[in-house]
């Protein structure tokens, strides 16, 4: 068979198995997550065999130190994945939940009731894990799944793949809930955004910037994504110069690839040289580089000039570029003209000042007094998430089982006819 | 300036009006909407004289008489648009509510907040109404909006948004809330199918097939719409013979041309001669052509034969196609290979039968023992719908200013660092 003709019958599957799991019960399908998790354990040797043969490979392929840290799977690892599984299995059923429900003068009964969205498609890079979280994720929300890994991950994702469906099908789910693209040409993503000839009902790509940017450039089907997280931090002139320097400290440097790292801090003037300063020198100490602009630079003769292209630039590194503001307009002016409607956070103790920002900032995650790194569906007690999502349609943020879910009207009358 | 030069302007002028209205409060967007409501009261005889340009030029061009019949308006249509618009003034504010909230064992407050969706536009044809409907409901959720209506009822639109904006202006909110697009070239529609350099976060299609069709296939931002409404009535063994008659009487032949009329009716082989036959007496009787598979044309002489095309057409015309089922399963079967997912209707007194229908049948809105023609933002007690969606993200079924927010998460802190 053709690549086309392949990746449509997937579809095909994919459609039918969508329908079967619309029909399983919350228990069977909670029994089948339960029964994945245990073949992932059962399958560990195999999976860290496929993985040793990806390590290998990326290493003969010269790829870079943090996309092999990515790609190593170990027993511990893989002993979360399954965990992680089963954390999904134990959440309320997203489905089937009433929304909604009103009754109107004619004695109509109208109840807004979630339901699945369908067929999911997942487009990854060299996170071997996405392979059982977005499994996960789908099958708890009755939705089938089309997972398209990164070749570099192929061979460990191809071992999860094997192990979770075979305890999906013990559990008496369908063995094409989870379906794994097993072609390695790109062709196979431009037919999968294509949507595999109206079979996929959503797309969530997860990883680089250029991945998702082609995804969402050349996507006929919905997408959930962000495409950049550019993180600000604001140190308003009510900061506590403590949690300041902690929240600050652990936003930037905690993990400095991750999409909730900050990017960009603003500081008002009124607290340059006491508040400003100490956070600065505490960023410096960590070993992160500063890009000011210059007052910033006049303040700490560590900081190098900052340019336009700093504002927009998400370094996912030890870099930050900070910038001195005049007050709340003008840290939310900066944010509203650079930031990606990611997660933006305000550091203060005057709770008036708090509450505007939260208010008026317009990004997926707004935060007060808090590390810009919890922006992560685990984080928000979601279990796991599938991405995070900047756009503006359906979900924003976080994406867990609850946001994979769409909605119906039930109506229930009695023989009412318009009038 | 270019058609593009202009077209972008007014793509940034929305996205300035849309962070103000964001700012406004409900007060101030319901007293801009009472304003409005007044002021299209007080403009009647110049909206009036503009749609008799409008008719004049219709009638001159040979355009159809239904046409001509939606693009018709009296005094009393524009008090009833002026009424619309304060209804959805009166409605519970859509901006600002709490979906949900949670605390985190790390004492981090989540709440998930609904907000605006920024700037919407519209895209419909001959009802001059619909410039009044959706830019209410528009300006109700926060949104900016751009309407781009059909030539044939631009005059009549273009009298419409002058009355509503000076209203806008009046109460306080800003002048480019909502703007029309007063370039008349198919040119204009493809621009903002484009999204206007980012300038539109979502596009509403209002119309007939092809012009959906085209927004579909076309539009590079989200898109909320139905493409047709092929609806099902199944009459089920256990239907009331007095209920199905008059249900799908007023499903089918109420007003033939709206989406939520029936298209196929599939009626269970053993009340065939009994419920079957009196209904399509009813229908007959009423002026209705029948179009039926073999057993159909058998029990009723006026009958002609259906073809396979006939279970894919949505006829909106006093027409209908029959089909003889066997039981549930059958008729779900049909629904499901046949169905647009827009809505469909089972007739039985049969509780259990019935519950599996709504639970099963997948479409945005699935009715029991009620007429069809209910599929409608306004029967649903909405007040008004800027259209109804049955796609799978974000919102299905009719689409009110309640679906027209999306939402984000404020995230309370103390101080909280990420282990």
């Amino acid at each position: 068979m053709s690549l086309d003709a392949d990746m449509l019958a997937m579809g095909a599957h994919a459609r039918t198995a969508a329908r079967d799991l619309r029909e399983a019960s919350a228990a069977t399908r909670n029994h089948g997550l339960e029964a994945a998790a245990q073949a992932l354990r059962a399958h560990c040797a195999a999976i860290l065999q496929a993985n040793a043969r990806d390590l290998a490979q990326a290493h003969a392929a010269g790829l870079s130190a943090p996309v092999i840290d990515r790609l190593c799977l170990d027993a511990a690892r893989i002993a979360a994945m399954a965990s992680g599984v089963e954390a999904i299995a134990r959440q309320a059923d997203p489905v089937g939940r009433e929304l909604a429900g009103w009754s109107r003068p004619n004695g109509l009964s109208i109840r807004r009731i979630t339901t699945p969205i369908g067929v999911i498609g997942v487009i990854y890079e060299s996170r071997p894990n996405v392979t059982a979280d977005a499994a996960a994720l789908c099958i708890k929300s009755s939705n089938a799944a089309i997972l398209r890994c990164g070749s570099e991950a192929f061979e460990s994702a191809r071992a999860i793949h094997a192990a979770f469906t075979e305890g999906l099908c013990a559990g008496g789910l369908p063995p094409k809930s989870v379906q794994l693209v097993e072609v390695r040409s790109r062709q196979a993503v431009g037919l999968m955004l294509q949507g595999l000839g109206g079979s996929i009902d959503l797309i969530v790509p997860r990883g680089g910037k250029s991945l998702t940017a082609r995804v969402m450039a050349e996507a006929r089907v919905p997408v959930l994504a962000h495409l950049e997280g550019l993180v600000h931090v604001y140190l308003h002139e009510g900061a506590d110069l403590e949690k300041a320097r902690a929240l600050v400290r652990n936003a930037k440097m905690r993990r400095t690839g991750i999409c909730g790292a900050a990017e960009t801090l603003l500081i008002d003037r009124t607290i340059l040289t006491t508040v400003g300063r100490a956070v600065l020198k505490e960023l410096v100490a960590a070993g992160c580089e500063i890009r000011g602009d210059e007052a910033i630079c006049t303040l700490l003769s560590e900081a190098v000039p900052a340019g336009e292209e700093d504002w927009q630039s998400e370094y996912l590194d030890a870099i930050i570029s900070v910038r001195c503001v005049d007050g709340l307009e003008d840290a939310i002016s900066h944010i509203e003209h650079y930031g990606s409607q990611h997660t933006d956070c305000i550091v203060t103790e005057d709770a008036m000042i708090a509450e505007e920002f939260l208010r008026r900032v317009d990004s997926a995650i707004v935060m007060w007094n808090a590390s810009t790194q919890f922006a992560d569906g685990g984080e928000f007690g979601m279990g796991a998430e599938i991405g995070i999502a900047t756009g503006r349609l359906h979900a924003r943020g976080p994406v867990g089982a609850e946001q994979l879910v769409t909605f119906k009207y039930v109506v229930r009358g009695d023989g009412q006819c318009r009038d």
